[in-house]
């Protein structure tokens, strides 16, 4: 039975228990958060040092004395950084006033080896059970829920809106996962840092995001899991309902140390651990950035109906260098059928490549790119297309603009043209996948060297990722592959 | 006997042949680029319909109707775009001038598989010997030398200026790599398209840049080498003097092909390249966005003395990855040996992780982070020092600057605090690192994810790179350690 986690995610009213006066403290910058990031529901604070006589007020907010003092049932969702002992009343407090979710940010729960904290801790799961109270945490950073525009946690990013859930057992990585958002095109709808999961655990959000309608891929960070019966058990449930991208900290006997230090997870053995993601349907990646390219495609994407993948490019070096990267990889670049070359040589410039790497060489008018890419993506073998060298021509437009002759309309007509040119290339990447259903990635370094380039910008403002190097695109694409392949999905 | 390049990236003048006014052209791109990145030699452009009676300004240039009329003197370099069966005369009346180098941007020299065309490239190598020219191209992009504030290309970028050299075979590649530069904290010095290298070669490029005091690093792009003894000999000599890194497009059966399309290149044995690259003291990345954080450190630190690595964090999940990705390469996550952790025990916060990863968990003041990268650096068991978390404040700051309360006095005022905790231990990085000769790295997803973040760019500010994930910057401490075995300057 998975547990409830809308009053969570999707509370009606947020309680920050613990606010603080000092804008370095936990309990100021997530009552910040919560109230600059657009949630709509009502927001109450608590600090113990207010009563009637001495009003104490935190960013336009009037603080209760006690979470006791929240009017009955207009909260669903307690945000608590007091100090662990005080922890369990603020808890039962918030039962009695209607609340049915805690966020816990408070350490002390016996995380250092201290005894009285770990008797708090283990306090806390008896009284999750009596009050049937959906407790995150404790000594987690906190949640983010786009679709609710919830920003509970005292620490940054507040990420774009999107399709992508994380669950985390670092904090930080949590927020870097998020990070990667808004550069990477592609946005987030829920997050959690699980703290030390004393009640709720990994498989319990991921239970959750399976079912929850504004996930559509999931990333989770894993150190270590109490009960491998039951995260196997849930992991495969969610993964036939949603991509699933596991990163695996501690999987090397040095890594396992420092999570032994970092989370206190046991070591396990790495290889038994990567047979129970593989035969869960978990794609596994080696870091955040990589998990977040995978989530991105598999979010935006779904799957590929089989390996074969048709590069289209305006840069050789590129070309080449995909090539390479596709070899050791799940997907393949796939031979033209003798249909498919027919068709291309209709509409490539005399020079192209003749094969795949599909290369226009130089050679390309207004239209070889977009209508390469559709017939690419409309031809029944190909699995997949990448599209290299996106960007290319703003980068030499913005090189104009930076010029002294800059406002020379000539110039100005051809930085236009340029800028135009990869705006099409990136909305044809866009609209030609979503009317196919092919997948069509796009890579270049113009995604990370310069985010304002007008290639990966577009495909950025339409929620689509751009890869950085050819490596990282092929990854994506092995997730994609892999996924159609564990979805029983190939042609 | 290595051909002198000094005409080519240090001319005294520079003359474009084949100027046009049409601002898509390669002769009015290149003339602009020249004229806008601060080269301060003359400048002379050809249009051969320029008359007296019908004179052509191009960006306040008046053309010459050829090169003939150049002053005897008074250009070094000619970049050309006059199509191929109008070169040869171009280099001829050039060299009668006084020009010593040639770029050639042309195409039509038999690439295309044309027998004409194979005559007249066959000629180039002919004219340049004859004529005592150093001849680049043909069918390249162009060069770039920072140094000379030159940047005589058709193409972008106009990177900023630091200590890595480039040439690649593939234009759009030593694009991509200048592309790197501005985002990824280190410049450039000299970069070059070779195009099809008639005259010209890969090696001639190396052999130069070994020499060169404005080059600190090299990166070769190469997909085959016309001659594999000489190209050994010379790569070996200039691995001697300066840290190369090179990217083989075409390493597989698939890339081979779609290399043998794009340069001609016939397909190499990999293993064979692989310890040709090895015994010759190269470093090897697998594409170029690997070879620009490689050769960044090698540029800026040189190399490290062991293989011992301490790694710093003030976020746990990031240190376990790191740890991960430190096993399988060539570098340690070292054992503290006891003296140093007792000089660790003396700063850090009671709550450390005491070991390596050396973790702060949470609890640090504002010198804890610039203490312990002194005091890591200075033992002489540490051979490079990785910094893990730089930036988490400044985005938490970032947060609190995006809201509605960014003008109340205490969250400017703890705004600004993150913000300079960031550049303080950005500074350290760079000072700690220069005053101890110890290699210090820093990793951060920020880098990417939030260019601005004043963590990352103070470190850009300063020439220093900063990567964006742990195994991009595992690999460069192998390139780091694999650099100091090569150079017998291990402890």
């Amino acid at each position: 039975m998975s547990a409830d986690l809308q009053p969570l995610f999707e509370p009606r009213g947020v309680v920050v228990a613990g606010a603080s006066t000092h804008p370095g403290k936990f309990g100021f910058a997530t009552l910040h958060n919560i109230l600059t990031c657009g949630y709509e529901g009502q927001v109450f604070a608590t600090n113990r040092s207010a009563t009637p006589d001495n009003p104490v007020e935190i960013l336009g907010i009037d603080c209760l004395p006690s979470v006791r003092d929240v009017p009955q049932g207009q909260a669903d969702l307690v945000y608590v950084c007091v100090p662990a002992p005080a922890v369990p009343d603020v808890l039962r407090d918030a039962s009695a006033v209607g609340i049915r979710a805690a966020f816990i940010a408070s350490a002390g729960f016996g995380e250092g080896g201290d005894e009285a904290g770990a008797a708090i801790g283990a306090e806390l799961a008896a009284i999750a059970a009596e009050l049937d109270l959906a407790i995150a945490g404790p000594n987690g950073q906190g949640l983010v829920s786009t679709p609710a525009s919830l920003c509970a946690q005292f620490v940054a990013p507040w990420p774009k809106r999107g399709g992508i859930s994380i669950v985390s057992q670092s904090g930080n990585l949590a927020s870097g996962a998020m990070n990667h958002a808004d550069a990477g095109g592609v946005g987030v709808a829920r997050a959690v840092s699980a703290g030390n999961s004393l009640c709720l655990d990994v498989d319990d959000y991921l239970a959750w995001f399976g079912a929850d309608e504004a996930t559509q891929s999931i990333i989770a960070y894993v150190e270590g899991v109490a009960d491998a019966r039951r995260f196997y058990d849930v992991l495969a449930q969610t993964a036939r309902a949603k991509p699933v991208v596991v990163v695996k900290g501690g999987s090397s006997s040095e890594g396992a140390k420092a999570a032994a230090s970092h989370t206190g997870s046991l070591a396990t053995d790495d290889r038994i651990f990567d047979g129970l993601l593989r035969q869960a349907g978990a794609w596994r990646a080696r870091d955040i950035g990589a998990a977040f390219g995978a989530a991105a495609a598999l979010g935006v994407h779904g799957h590929m109906r089989g390996p074969n993948v048709a590069v289209l490019t305006n840069a050789g070096g590129w070309g080449v260098l995909t090539a390479d990267a596709l070899e050791p990889s799940l997907v393949d670049l796939m031979v033209l059928p003798d249909d498919l070359h027919a068709q291309l040589d209709a509409i490539m410039p005399p020079r192209w490549s003749a094969s795949n790497p599909v290369d226009v060489a130089g050679g390309e008018t207004r239209e070889t790119i977009p209508a390469a890419l559709r017939v690419l993506a409309e031809h029944d073998q190909v699995d997949a297309v990448l599209l290299l060298g996106l960007g290319i021509q703003s980068n030499t437009a913005s090189l104009f603009r930076a010029g002294r002759f800059a406002n020379d309309p000539d110039i100005e007509r051809i930085c236009a043209f340029h800028e135009r040119q990869d705006r099409l290339y990136a909305q044809s990447v866009v609209d030609v996948s979503a009317e196919t259903g092919t997948p069509i990635l796009a890579a270049t370094e113009l995604a990370i060297a310069d985010p304002a380039n007008p290639g990966p910008a577009t495909l950025r403002a339409n929620g689509h990722p751009c890869y950085a190097s050819p490596s990282d695109a092929v990854d994506a694409l092995s997730a994609l592959y892999a996924r159609g392949r564990f979805l029983g999905a190939l042609r």
